[in-house]
């Protein structure tokens, strides 16, 4: 058999061809979640276009980094859809019971990371999890942080957002069995430089147990830190399946 | 004979003087086509004056990154011009025989690279060719990617765009035969670092056969293809004279 | 009470103070594992007497980045202690019943990466863990990867070692549902920046789900994998008492 | 069909799986050239075992950035294979009928950046083809390039070698028609960085038709040189089988 | 005694929970000075918030690259606000008697540099100092400093804010006994890569008794050459009292 | 003697104390030339202020990157005030007999660069020169460039600025004995950062002979070349008296 | 006066000219420290001339990054110097009643951080400073810290040194009152980049009251720390006076 | 005429063709001095060959970055080369009556500096000057410097070399009418980033007349002063002859 014929094969597996894009219904069945749209870089209309055909076969739907205009439109297709502006995503949910599955904690540095804070949590509910949380314990003021320890240590996997110079993934990495996942912000100036202070910072965390994800991405370390969340329960998450 | 007889007899190659450019109407003879004008960084009336120039002695017109009241202003003296929004070019073309040589194929790993995909298509069209397409299918979906492998293989140059992560020039160099014209974009945040990311992975590919031109440059890449898809041509691609 | 107060009471938690160093016996309790040695910058002596400090009171012992001569030595105090050459590193494991405890894999784009990946493996064996392997899988011949797709489905956390222009962990993350921890290597050259491509890559990774490490961080990689793999786990680790 | 039957299928492509490697006897019919093997990173064993594979099912083998130390040992088990010191290149070539393509010429900007030249010009001869020269041409006496310009607009693609400020892509890539596969080198020093200041000149190129691949890349510049001469033409390269 | 218990004991410490922040009452008993609020990357009302509940307990206020829309709103709510429009920043005193210790003295480079030399100067005296200036003494007129030279020796420690090249820290340090402390800013253009030239030139002073803060950090600056100006004093700053 | 007292006689140099900025009226004596402000980042009144200063005891007077508004502003103050739009720079002169010196030539690679062109000719002629000029003569079609070879070596300095790639001065620098001030712009995009491409390039370049200045500084190149062109001449420049 | 006669008189200060170097005398009454030798880059001939220059004059002398082999020339001709391995550096101390100035601490992350701790101190002891000190209390394990807060708290200036990510400093600025001088590691691999990481980190440290000094700089952060630790001293250091 | 004609004229020039180099006979009558060798990156057989073919038709010879092992080999075919250990270049010289042209001025910041120095030195009088000198008068200890004002101001172009902060071309250049050739040495250590931090503070300078070579390139600095310096002499250097 040839690598045509195989791959011939392999193309039945369900997607979409608009042309400009080719939304993925598979990835539900392969990843356990559908595709995510990154509004940045797209049009209105692209998004709108992507997004009804997602909706057309999954339960449930996040854009990311969109904003209030062009969910204005997508409100008069997809009455479902609901608009969060700090961390200006979209999100539908049409799962009628859905987990609500503790284990996520996020903390964050300062008040300025809370749109990505924002983020990381909205996609972490969206995909049946209780989030736990504490914002401002920066290391300025290591005692607030330190108050949150019993919540800390009870979190299977503690996302931690910061700016600066992105000391905080080290300090909760020395504190918690839990894996950590840290995401650097653009919050800062000088040499910042957009955020590269705190991601070499925490790349060179002296905690073991620190993973880092883009500047910013809050939506990354959100979904990672469901499907760490997830490992090991036995029931599902409700996106099993893809109509064809 | 001295450097400076020699020199003043290549001085008489025909280009023209406007004081703040000197269009090359001898390049259609050196390299096969008339000169490009990038629009980014000159003024309308630049443009115009340039465009105006070389119009006069070329059968094709090739403008880039250049918005659309400069082409407004363009369409009064050059009522031919045609404007591709989404690629910010204008082509004139006045080839009645334009030959339709197939070979090319562009492929992009995301909706928002398209006007740097648009870019390379409008410049390889306009130099004769008929170009294949795949679009969105980046790495993350690799099924839609594998559902073009027979047109790629068919190519026989493939320009790939991406941003991100750069990941898909690798990935389909180790699948065809065909040299592959890696274009890096600016989509992305954080550490992206304006294509930054993409340019590296893409200079660093595993699979041998990658290229790479610069970040966004969809009019580079585009072209260069459209130089490989003509060796071997018996054909002309009908630029072959300049009056003087 | 005041702050003096409570922190004079913290100061009761074990740590041992050699002067040059405070081997921290209380992180076993704190963060489920003993404190890891990192060899490089450290004298021979000072790896040696950090070493039996620790290994005085824990039932496991990892140093990493250590050269065979520092080994010599101390295979003289702590006659279990074992080398692992290709991944630099010593280990000692005193657990009678190791759990062996299976849903890691690792995956390595290249050869030449293997000392990063050896690192991974030795440290996810010692934490408890049987490690699944697929090496040299690299983007290039992509069907070398899908062949061992089964594989990386069953596994409840893919670590991708790759150096290059790191595309291997966003193909893979395209791929599986589990979380995936990418570790840039070193190697490459020119353009790679010591690796600063492949790193950049994976943060911008198009797939969800993808976290990284510090570049040639194999260690830190098999940590966290351990970590993610022990959760929901009913049993323990071994290393839950520190004998003051 | 599920995903999981048809890569079942792609995984019956011949590959050899020697634990830390898998040759891809596969490449040479996707790609028209056997897997080449980078040195660097490797033990001499590793190059040794990898190669003895290779060359068991192809008829040619390509090893680079390896030391004459490794040559000596392959030697023994391979007695047909050539050391080529400058390009620290080793090569086997079986076919008895070697095509000699003209169409690439090879240039150069000094007399440092030879091994890089020389490393482009045996891949280029290994793939079939004559190469043309012209070595030290740099921009500083730019009577010794106009001296080779017929030469180089027979040429069909034209890899041009340069270091310093890496200048000579532009000025070719204005006076030729063919594309122009341009090398940055490393060779320079203080604000060189390593090759970044002619690798950023040489994708910042104002000529159309410059791509560049990653420092010191010699290899990758033949190789793609030869795929493009290969455009076009009826005869194959004798790679065409795999004897499984 | 555990660490839970000891960490319960800290979390005493008083700070008040807003949600989005934890203004940390106890920082001016920690640290000697109340928690300062960093406008940028706030909203106005989160600015407001934050500065309400930290204005109920201290004595003094700072918040630093604030806009005057921000104030205006503040202003009705905490009538003592005072707006300082060059350092774009608000401050209240409410401490009848203000010590007003000599012995800091701020110099610029230039006069661009003036936002940053004057959020120096509000910090320090909001602090407690009176300061002594000198501006525009770059180093291309180097009479102009050297008229300065007895105040300048007169100082118990000197900031010195500079763009461009950053060489007059240098050329300070050279000249006096006291610790200078360097501030690098934005000022330039092309190659100071947003303020990344002094920087580094600032961080490589020939003169020792030089530290540097972040690009553009007046108060950072500020702050410092306060608390070292304060050393050796027996009197008090006056914020000796958190009221509960 | 002591320092203190040989100081205080340095500072009878005049100059004049605005608070905000000391105009350094003894420039001219030291430099030949009185001091020049760059308007960028400073306000109207700040630039308007120090400019009547300057005004009041020099001949001449330059005021770099500054906006029509402040010149509308300046010219109420001071009539005789020329503004150059293309430059962005106010001139003055009251020299009556004003050497018009030949020997400097400015060369550009492309349209865009012109800015920094007419920055760079506004400051040569101020200084007294009569300036040879060829524009848009870039790499691409060198023949433009060759064109000029007679101007080029009558020229006792040449300033040549270049973008993208940054080729010109070291082709340049190769075919005349001048020295060549060489300029990077920041005209380009990508790869280009910013006009660390050309910058970089100038740095290596091949060609003995080249020196460089900040990316888009005209004024620099401008300056330097009147000084170097001012050499061996028996005249003055006119400026020789500060009226105290 | 002329600036010209001002300046000879400026030149009967006293220094001596070796012809490659010019011991400056003078240095010890305007900074309070005699001038200190950087032994990296310079022969040990080199040094040593200089070194007996300067003892000849001074009360004190210091050498920094210097190996023993330079040393062991230098104990021939001055045979009072010690050598501090660790450190890498050289002193001579002459003065009877060294005064011993409590108030200084120095604070390490990790072991490998010593060599540049002991250059702090041996700095700061050299001039008339008693050391209180805290190694390897990173913030991995923050218990180690807190246990010193005692110390810290007593200290009038800390010296905190750090690589990996550098968060040290940010956790003792929010602790105590007292500045905190910040020196990054070049300790660490991959994404540090030889130091940049902690170096990025400590500059954007949320913490107020850090300023930083150059990588791996011990020396510098040790003097400055003793500048500040002897504000508001009525004793003298000794070394008031220079012998001509 | 076609472009092929004219430039088969001007491979008239005289070069010669050793296959791996081309040395350039005629560039002594187009830019005044003949071909110079860069040492670094060529095997000594290749500097051998190509400066016993210079040597053959020139009266100078001047090889840079050449070690004395090179010279061994040379001294035996040309007896009356000559090598500067310090500035490791080789030189010679054969005009009878060489001009000794004072107005060069060449000043270092420290000793560590000298290699570079010593290379502009030896560059400049090869080219028929005599180099006036101050060295080691770094900002730090600005009298040494403003001790050589009298030389400066009578010098007709200055050189500066410095490392570490690089400020000393910026208080030069505001001292003097001479243009000034600032030379950035590697000398330095952490955040110098082998150069950079000089570099980039030399390229802002404030003080107009400073233009930049590459880091190191005491050649090149060398070089353009005796360019400048040679302006307006009506005598001759003496390379006016190439013999064919």
């Amino acid at each position: 058999m040839s690598i045509e014929e195989a791959v011939s094969q392999l193309s039945t597996l369900p997607y979409e061809d608009l042309g400009f894009a080719k939304p993925d219904h598979h990835r539900a069945l392969r990843t356990g979640f559908p595709e995510v749209i990154l509004g940045e870089g797209k049009t209105a209309e692209q998004v709108l276009s992507i997004a009804s055909k997602l909706a057309a076969q999954a339960h449930r739907l996040l854009v990311t980094r969109v904003d209030p205009s062009c969910f204005a439109q997508m409100k008069e297709q997809l009455p479902e859809a609901v608009y969060h502006p700090l961390a200006r995503a979209i999100t539908i949910n049409r799962l009628s019971h859905l987990p609500s599955r503790p284990g996520i904690m996020v903390v964050s540095g300062g008040t300025a990371d809370l749109p990505v804070v924002e983020e990381a949590v909205v996609t972490a509910e969206l995909m049946g999890n209780v989030v736990d949380r504490a914002y401002d314990v920066g290391v300025a003021g290591i005692h607030r942080l330190l108050d949150h320890l019993p919540q800390l240590r009870r979190a299977r996997v503690v996302v931690v957002v910061a700016g600066m110079e992105g000391a905080l993934p080290s300090v909760i990495g020395g504190l918690v069995a839990a894996p950590v996942i840290a995401v650097p912000t653009s919050q800062g100036y000088g040499a910042s430089f957009g955020g590269l202070a705190p991601l070499l910072a925490m790349l060179n965390s002296c905690a073991a147990g620190v993973s880092v994800v883009n500047i910013d991405n809050g939506f990354g370390a959100g979904y990672i830190a469901a499907l760490i969340n997830s490992i090991g329960e036995a029931g599902e998450d409700g996106e099993e399946q893809v109509q064809p």
